[in-house]
């Protein structure tokens, strides 16, 4: 099963008993390349390849995402970068579910991290146009292929990628990522725990490395989404703990930064 | 040449220039353990290569210092532990030069830090008792090669290592770990840049994964040797910004932190 369940709460489940009733197979050719809304963001896997070379970048990490950075996205990135020649933020646009982050505020959000916080010769920014399929290990895997694709040598499989809704272990698409052989996926998983604030460490930080958030939830604070929404949907303060002032105040700016239909 | 140069100031120059006129070659064979002062911090490499083991590690990340740890040591750590299974610690104990930290301060002070901030599970300290060659880009590779001979698969070269006085250029031992092929070494170099604590990431970080400190040297706050030093032999407050409150007040217990003669 792709999803792993036929549970129809699942929204890939949903989605895929919603189609018709065949599928057509066959050899994919690419007539004609429809514009996007985003199309400028678009660079095709000739291109990365050909600028990571121009960058002299030997080394490339991919970096996966649906939502606008807060600040656990900036370490799992950091920490990579810190081991890789540069990295590749490449959001997934195209259609989700509704509360799902929308394309605008990703991209905004992501261009005002990179601005203000990455040096500019180590990071790019381009969207991948496909759908989420919300399939946890399998979509996790199909994730690095297609960086792979692009010229990532490393990707990034954190906390459940690509889960919804409970359906999947949160670390599931690590078990599934180690099933394939070092080199039978042509590109290294990097299989990163879920970081949160630590108010002990006084940093962010991952129960990898930090030994309090398991011992004592009260020192844990959570970097959630829901946190992330709250402050980008309301006026509060912003707690640049959690997330960098400039992404939240380029992401108010915006008329709609979810899905609601 | 095995230091790069012939100046007598450099003190393992200076320290061949001192020994008698012969060298004897031929195969080595342990004869008898010598117990030195910190032989209970010795692991051989068949045991360190069984705890590794035994812990589950498949990656293991070496460590290698002679210095009491501070926040930009604990940052290339965990960053590298983020990314492998194991840390081995492992300070160098054995004739260093005068200022240099002594090993109880070391040994101290790494464990007042796995204690309060590592988990126990993913972090272990051993020492290695040889001498300091401060042979810089030479002496990398070789600290690597004794790692992997532990058991190390992953080994950490930072800025300036075993380096002394402005002799090497700081990344010197990266561009000369890098003329080996990948699998020449037998361990994978991290070639890890300074970190430092930037003021506007509010953060350890390096200009790897940070654009503020090379464009405006005001953000970067140093994490330098000298300051550590000052806060561990006066009773100034503890910046624990840049090093951990539980080291400083471990090592402020010991007789005498450095190597005076």
């Amino acid at each position: 099963m792709i999803f792993g369940t036929d549970d129809a709460r699942h929204p890939g489940v949903s989605h895929f008993y919603g189609l018709a009733e065949y599928f057509v197979g066959g050899t994919v050719e690419l007539r004609e390349r429809v514009a996007l809304e985003f199309s400028a963001y678009e660079k095709t896997p000739a291109e990365t390849r050909a600028y990571f070379a121009t960058m002299g970048w030997r080394t490339v990490v991919g970096f996966q995402t649906r939502n606008a950075p807060h600040r656990a996205h900036e370490y799992l990135q950091k920490a990579a970068l810190e081991l890789c020649d540069g990295l590749l933020i490449q959001p997934l646009v195209g259609r989700k579910k509704p509360g799902d982050f929308n394309p605008a505020a990703i991209l905004t959000g992501y261009e005002a991290l990179i601005r203000n916080y990455y040096p500019a010769e180590r990071a790019v920014l381009t969207v991948l146009s496909t759908v989420m399929r919300y399939a946890g290990p399998r979509e996790a895997v199909f994730h690095a292929i297609v960086r792979r694709n692009y010229g990532c040598t490393h990707f990034i499989v954190g906390r459940d990628h690509a889960g919804v809704d409970g359906f999947y272990d949160k670390y599931a698409a690590h078990r599934y990522s180690e099933s394939f052989g070092p080199d039978e996926l042509g590109i290294t998983i990097l299989r990163m725990r879920g970081p949160y604030l630590c108010l002990k460490c006084e940093s962010i930080t991952t129960d990898k490395t930090c030994p309090h958030g398991d011992a004592d939830p009260t020192y844990s604070f959570p970097i959630s989404g829901t946190a992330i929404r709250k402050m980008l949907e309301e006026a509060a303060e912003i707690d640049t703990r959690v997330i960098r002032a400039e992404v939240v105040e380029a992401i108010r700016r915006l008329p709609r930064p979810f899905i609601t239909e």
